[in-house]
Formats: structure tokens, sequence, C-alpha cells
């Protein structure tokens, strides 16, 4: 999603650090200290204007959440939202969530989010698909070993491409819904912007991933 | 699919004895006996009225195809097709395809065809569709390593469960639609007659997958 340059943004960023990290590769293996309590982390790539991660923190108060966004002038907002909830389990991250693999060290992370991410639909382009294999790599270097990758969409070709991709990786479907919004999994969902806006337009798509098979 | 009794079946049946087999078990690894030139074998599991088969044997005369039905009065409709094809390449086998590991020899088989099969929507009534575990097992002997399982269905249901057992049993997917009648595959697809009525109501999914990683 691109947004319209923000004349406001530098200043809002700046004068609200607490919630906002631009110094990332200064926090590899260290994010803990980012928050007011040790437990899991959970990371969304990507996180646009920040509606899902500050949900889910509000939610989940047991988890810390960082939301990963580059384009200044979209996290922006997204900040303005974690600002005004002020919650010690959320921070925002300003970077290029595709470099993740420098930004966190080695297992720390407990659950990705890849939401509505670029479809980038060109063949040429596939490799900039943030359920390429390249990608996977990073994911499974910063993740849990029983850590997953959950990915929702609602572009037919990027889910077709991503379950041949992660099946063929070799990780390990858990739950998949090719239907999310007319599924058992409605209940627990927490919606994008995008999602809220485009659910009408056809069906969104969800599953979740694993590199390594979760012991029954 | 039920069909009400069709009391013409057996003696329709037992007149056209070339092109319909009742004692499968004892063409167990000689199948290639029942067709003018020995070539690869492609089975349909629960072949209906078998619009597709004979379809798929007109367009293929390099292939040999099987079509297995076990109910007697679908399969008798499906004898009409295959009488008036007249087609060297089509047999159709009247029994349980539940039971295909103990009708074909190991690897005796290079591709299988399961069409809008039987979802068995109930989940304990899970192991009976016809893509549980146990069913891949019976594919896997039969089936020649580098041959896959081509699956196509309407049912939403089936096909997410279907796609997790194909996974985590291990396998590859080749090619995989989320709405085969709106994709670049539409162009080779051959349907089926319940494909036909249904695919308007909805998207047909599919997928073709391999026990073994193909070589690139």
């Amino acid at each position: 999603m691109r947004v319209r340059n923000k004349p406001w943004a530098d200043d809002y960023i700046r004068d609200h650090q607490d919630y906002i990290v631009e110094d990332a590769e200064n926090w590899v293996g260290k994010w803990s200290e980012r928050f007011t309590k040790k437990q899991p982390i959970h990371i969304e790539i990507g996180t646009g204007k920040g509606q899902f991660i500050v949900e889910m923190a509000k939610q989940h108060p047991e988890i810390n959440f960082i939301g990963i966004e580059i384009q200044k002038s979209v996290i922006a907002i997204a900040l303005k939202k974690v600002v005004a909830a002020d919650l010690p389990n959320l921070q925002l991250v300003h970077t290029d969530g595709a470099d993740v693999d420098t930004l966190f060290g080695k297992h720390e992370i407990d659950t990705i989010y890849l939401n509505f991410s670029d479809p980038w639909p060109k063949k040429r382009h596939a490799k900039r698909r943030l359920t390429s294999p390249k990608f996977l790599d990073s994911y499974k270097t910063i993740l849990k070993t029983d850590a997953p990758v959950v990915f929702k969409t609602d572009n037919r070709g990027l889910f077709e491409y991503s379950l041949i991709t992660f099946n063929n990786y070799g990780m390990y479907f858990d739950m998949l819904s090719l239907d999310l919004h007319n599924s058992e999994y409605m209940e627990d969902n927490v919606e994008t912007e995008y999602e809220h806006k485009f659910s009408a337009k056809g069906p969104i798509y969800k599953v979740e991933a694993y590199f390594n098979k979760k012991e029954d």
C-alpha cells in the first residue's frame, strides 16, 4: 500500500521513540529489553497502518508484539494508534522487513504474521514475495523450532504460490482455510484495515505453517 | 452420487465384458493385457458416469485408462459411453476403489485421478475420505515413483483437509489452483458430469501431488 507523504511523520516519530525503533540493528537478540515483561515475541512483517498488531496486543497481554513497516508515512499512522493504545507489550520498527534475519537473533521469535503481503504478481518478481524460499530461510533462522508462520491474504495467486512454496520447502500445515470469514476460525480472527475493506469481495485465505512437525 | 437402480444393468454389463472387468483380482500386475498396446496406465477412482475418463481416453490414445466405480447402476451408465466410444485404451472396473492396493501391482500405475470424491464431511468419517493417509499409503504403493495423484473437487472442506493431509504425508505439490475454471490450467481441463453442473456455483479446486520430489 502506498500513501501520500505525511509532512508531520518525521517529527511525530522522533517525539515517540518509546514506541518505535529506528535503529533495529542495535536490538538484535535483546528485543525483550524493549518491553516491561520478558515473554514470547510475535512479529508482523508489513504492519501497515497497525490495526492488526494493536488489536492483537490488546487481546494478548501475555505476548510481546513487534510491527515492522518500511514506509514512513504508513508506520507514522500506525504509531498514532500505538501511542493512543499505550500498551507495554507493543513496539513498532521502522525498517525493511525483507532483512528480518538481520534484525532478530536466532530463534528469538515465537510467531511471524504475514498479512495481505504485496502479491508481486509478475513471475519475474516472484523472489520479492514474502513467502518465497529465500524469505523462508530467514524465517526459519529467527523462529523458535516449534513456532509458526501465520499467513493471510485475499490474493489467490499469492496463496497458491505460497502453499506450493511452504509445502515444497518441507513446512507442515497446521490450520488452513480457503474462506476464513466463513469458517470456524473466524471467532479468533483479528482483522487488518485491508481485510475489513476487501473481505466482501472474495474469500480470505489463511494458513499456519511450521518448519518442524508438531508432536501429537 | 446415488442413482436409482437400473434393472438393465446386470444384462448390459454381462454382454459387454470386453470393456468392463468384474474380477479385478485376477488382473493384478497384468492390466496391460486388457489393452491392445502396452503404455502408461492412468486410473480414476470413483469414475461415476464416465464422462471424464471417456474424454481423457479420446484425447490421449498414448495412455491406457481404467475407470473404477463400485455402484453398478452408475458404472452401467459409464459403460454405455465406453461401448459407444469403442476405444482400445479404455477399460472400466466394477469394484470398490477403496481396495485399490489389492487391484494393482506395485508401481503399476502412472497417474491416479480423484474427481469430486465423496467429502464425508463428518469428522468421524474422515478415514473414509479418499485423500486420508490410509488411502495415500495405497496410492504410494501402486504408483510409479514419479507419478502424481491428481485431485479435483468443489468441496472446500475436503480440499482443505486434503491439502493438509498431502502436506503432512510429505507429498510435493506441482500445480495447485483455487479456482480452476478461472485459471491458466483451464485449457487442458476435462470436465466430469458433476463439474459441468456445479462449477457455476463456486470455485473448483485442483492439486497435483507427488510422493517424491521431481527432479528440476
